[in-house]
Formats: C-alpha cells, sequence, structure tokens
C-alpha cells in the first residue's frame, strides 16, 4: 500500500514532536515524504475519553497517540475509522474513542504502554514510530499572570487566564530512552505545530528531551500555529511564541521558523474572532532579529477549519532538511 | 498467510449453525481445510457485555458474533487478542469485550450491523463469511416443566430448571437473506456443537431458516455436544438432543450425527460432576434407530477444560463431505 518509490537510499530521520490536531495534519502530509519519521508525543493530557480512562485503568493518557497512529496509519480506511471512532451513548462507554480503548487493551494484552503502541502501530502499518515522550502519565501546571495556579492540561485553556509558565509534575520526569535515541539519531527535529503551553512545551519540559535536542546537531524547525488559541496564546505573535519556548527551556532551540503569510479571508476571521481566536501575527523583524531563519508561505487550507495545507507544509520541509544535508556531506 | 493450498479446483460450501465456544473451537479446525464456509450465528444473547451493548446501544448482541470471527481470523495473533481483549476494570468499561466494541463501532460507521460485520471481516481477513440468523435481536423464551416461563437467553440455563421448550421473540423473524442463500448453495449444513436451547435452537427457530434447511439436497449434520449442560441439557443422552430438535422444528433435519465415544478420564469428569455437568451418553441402538448415521471416535482434548479435538472433528466432516460429493457426481 505504500505511496512512497522504495529505494534503498538513506532515508532523512525526522523526528516530530508535539499532540494533537495540528501534529496530525501535518503528519498525514508528511508520511507522503520518503523520510524515516518518529512522533514524540505528549502524555499530559487529562481531558476526555484520555483523562477517564488516564484515572481509571491508570494508563498512560492515549488520545494524542492515538490521533498520530490513526495519521501516519496506511491500512484500509476503515481500520483508521475504527481507531477514531467515538462513542455517543451507552453508560460509561460514551465519550470513549475506540483507539484509545484498543490502546488501553494492548497495554495489558502486551504488559506496557510502549509495547503496546508498537504493537498496534503493526497492525496499522503505521509508517515510522510513535513515542511518547514519558513512559509515565504527566500532570501540567500553570502559573497565571495573576498568581493562581491551575493543574492539569485540559483546565488550562478553560481557565480563561493569561499564562505566566506552566511546569510538569513530576518535574524531574524521565524520558522513554527510545524517545532519546531518536533525538540523537535525528537529521532533523521539528517543534509543532500544536497548543503551545498544552502539547508542545509538555514535550520539552522534560529535562532529558531538551537536553537532548540542544546537543543534536540536527536541523531545528518550529512549525509555528496559524492562529491564536484563546486561553493559551491571545494576541501571541511568532516571536511570542518563540520567546514563551526560550523563556521555559532555557536555549534557542530552533534554526528555523516555519510561519503562514497567506491571507486569511475577512469572513474565516470573524468567525474565528467569535471564539477568542486571531491571526498569528508574523513579526518578521522581530523574529529575524533574534536569530531565526524564517521560511513564510501560504500554508493554510480552509475547510470547515483552518487547517495547515499538509502537502505544501511537508515539501518546505522536506526541501529544507534535503538541501541541509546535501551541504553537510 | 494462507494454509490452505491454493487451487482451483470447487471448494466444498459448508454452513456451520450455532455459537458459543464449541461453534468456535470446531471453525478454528475447519478453516484449515480447502472449504468455504458460512457461519450462521444466533442473536439472542443479552447477557454481560453483549447484553448490555444490546440494550444501551441497540445492536444486535455481538458476542457469539465475535467470537466466531476471532476463530476463523487469520491476521496476526495480537489483533486477534484484541478481539477477545476484555475490560476488567472501568466505570461502564469492565465487562466488555473489545471485539464487541469494535462491531458495535462498525455497525456506526457503517450504518448497519451485517454491513460491520462484513468489514470487519475484511479488516481480520475472516476465512468466509459470518452471518447472523436475522438482522434484529430476538428475545429467546422458555417454558419449563413446571409451567413457569424464563425469559432471556442467559437467565434460562440459571434457572437451574427443566426447559420443556424454547421460543423466540418476534416468532416470525425473518431471516437474514444472505444466510439463506448460504444455506441454498450449501454443499453440507452443520448444526452445532454448543448450547441446545440457547446457541442452536434460537437459530433454527427462525422459521425460514429451519425451511430452507430442510428444502436443501446438501448433507446434514448434527455435531453433539460432548458434556450436558446444567438447566439446560442434564441427563440428556444423544438421542434426546436430536428429539429435542425435532420436537421444535417439526423435521427430521439430519443425516448425520458425529459423536464422541473417546474415554473420559475419571478425574475429568469428577471435575465437571462438580457443575453438573455429565458425559453425554451415546445411546447408539436409539439413534440408529432413529435413522440417523452415526460417526463416533475419540474426539475431545482435555486442557483446563474438555474440548473438541478440532482437528480430528474437522477431518471427520471433510471427509464425509467429499466422499458424499464424490457419489454425488
Amino acid at each position: 500500500m505504500s505511496h512512497v518509490p522504495q529505494t534503498d537510499a538513506y532515508l532523512p530521520k525526522i523526528v516530530v514532536l508535539g499532540g494533537g490536531t495540528g501534529l496530525s495534519v501535518m503528519l498525514r502530509g508528511l508520511k507522503q515524504k520518503p523520510i524515516d519519521i518518529t512522533a514524540i508525543v505528549t502524555v499530559a493530557d487529562d481531558g476526555g475519553s484520555s483523562g477517564i480512562l488516564r484515572s481509571e485503568l491508570a494508563i498512560i493518557p492515549p488520545g494524542d497517540i492515538r490521533n498520530v497512529l490513526s495519521a501516519l496509519a496506511d491500512v484500509e480506511p476503515l481500520l483508521g475509522e475504527l481507531l477514531d471512532y467515538r462513542f455517543d451513548k451507552g453508560n460509561g462507554l460514551a465519550g470513549h474513542s475506540l483507539g484509545n480503548l484498543m490502546l488501553a487493551a494492548m497495554r495489558d494484552i502486551t504488559g506496557d504502554f510502549v509495547t503496546g503502541v508498537r504493537e498496534l502501530s503493526k497492525v496499522l502499518a503505521v509508517r515510522g514510530r510513535v513515542l511518547p515522550s514519558a513512559n509515565q502519565a504527566l500532570v501540567l501546571r500553570a502559573e497565571m499572570e495573576d498568581g493562581s495556579i491551575i493543574e492539569g492540561e485540559s483546565k488550562i485553556p478553560k481557565a480563561g487566564g493569561v499564562i505566566r509558565r506552566v511546569s510538569i509534575e513530576p518535574k524531574d520526569a524521565e524520558a522513554l530512552p527510545e524517545a532519546l535515541e531518536a533525538l540523537r539519531q535525528a537529521d532533523a527535529i521539528l517543534v509543532g505545530p500544536g497548543s503551545l503551553y498544552t502539547s508542545i512545551l509538555p514535550n520539552l519540559l522534560v529535562p532529558e528531551i531538551t537536553q537532548t535536542i540542544v546537543q543534536s546537531n540536527a536541523l531545528k524547525m518550529f512549525i509555528c500555529n496559524v492562529m491564536t488559541q484563546p486561553g493559551e496564546t491571545d494576541d501571541y505573535k511568532v516571536s511570542d511564541h518563540l520567546k514563551a519556548v526560550r523563556d521555559h527551556v532555557g536555549e534557542d532551540l530552533f534554526d528555523y521558523v516555519i510561519v503562514n503569510n497567506g491571507e486569511i479571508p475577512e469572513q474565516v476571521q470573524t468567525k474565528y474572532a467569535e471564539k477568542g481566536a486571531k491571526v498569528v501575527h508574523l513579526d518578521l523583524d522581530e523574529v529575524t532579529r533574534q536569530g531565526y531563519k524564517v521560511i513564510a508561505d501560504q500554508l493554510v487550507l480552509f475547510r470547515t477549519y483552518l487547517r495547515h495545507d499538509a502537502e505544501r507544509l511537508s515539501q518546505h520541509i522536506y526541501q529544507l532538511v534535503e538541501s541541509w544535508m546535501f551541504k553537510k556531506r
């Protein structure tokens, strides 16, 4: 079922960190390229189906991993649909995603969550590897500008305040060794797109993850969100996203920033504005002044929601990685 | 993954009716033979996970179908294990089998239970077809010797009484057209093994199913249980099983009866006796007098429970069908 030409040539190793819908959209594009993908996925979710399974079955919250498995799966569409199916009724079933339940079952069958993900990946003919950033569920905590503390990934954006800082509990959570190894081997490391405080930073706050990114010689890119997220990144410009990462991890992580500069129709902006979301302004001078190289292009599609144009975004990433690897030789 | 030699030769069409563990054990043997299998499965279950899904999601009870899918599946073992996995905790999850949940999801995704089973069969690379006997859930009702009425498949054996007669509600339930077509095309029709009143008769009581079996020119076999079942077939001899079918459907359905006559170790019998189960006595004279041909052999294996020796049983069935088809030519 492979759409990628079979080749014995070396495949660039790309590691992607994040969680949530944005990451899945990008991965559906990237998997069409002749690259070796590892997705390192956040495990701090505590809302919805994942939150219930996390507390009732003492499992690493599976929702973000399920999304990524679904994005990278290469099986007949129905198995993908099964993975994404969500029960809308049934006592204790309503709200659960079948894929989350499959991951919970796999954990029990194989005796270990990471092995369970690996084995389910085989069944789903996943293109690449999917790894949780840590082999334990993390708790995300936010200190708000007004001094209040909000605990729980799902509650932070709902608080509707201004986030000063997020942290994970336990602070010294150990990274999954396979995730670190993937980062060490990577030719390119991509962070984002995704919710800055609730999908991206929970990964980067695992100390060994960021240390390994810093030490790596890979090409490092930040894929910036197209729209601000209410309760998380209200009024953030592109530079504010980068600053938040720097402030949290104490390092300049990225060589490149990939951003959308395509115009977004007025009526789409109005629709988003009703939910408190605005276009992320590209303050190019500031971002460049901070030392980042910028790739800006028309990177969005509009259907019901704005989505990254997965094909175009992937093409930029692929070209960047290819030319960078060529220069390295 | 096929273990069956590929051939362009005509494959004998065998239709198997029943439900429950006995049927699954036999099918794991039969699927190794070069035959075309259709399993017609009972849909009167109302206990456990199936019963809950039946009432909460208004679905045909999936448990017996899941068992058969699992028996006929030809995928990597882990997908089979996923199908059979049962949650042991979680509010509303505990007790559910993941395969049942997958069938419930498939029903919603495809819009129809039978289509859902067919599509899940593809994902599982099922050898053959699995069909519910009717495209609606049935209610099983038992009239006991003491005149009381017990409603619900799962409650009947638990009542611990002597069953006089079972009936289905609605009495005129329509058979699934594909099931009737399979019976019309069949070279051989197998009934059993399985619970006489709660797995086998619910199928045969669908009027068109029995009419079509009667009209068929196929070779017809009854595979008798090895042990009696408490609350269902206490003290039943082989002839009592056959008489119960005759009494319910008003016809002599079978040409052959396949029974175990291998000895069952004393300590195994003792273990079963503790649960009220005895060896089904083969009253050969009576069965023969009633006009049935009998094939008796050592057909059981003993691990934790007694199980039909699937390979040996399948070999008898296959030889019988082959020689019968040869004579027909």
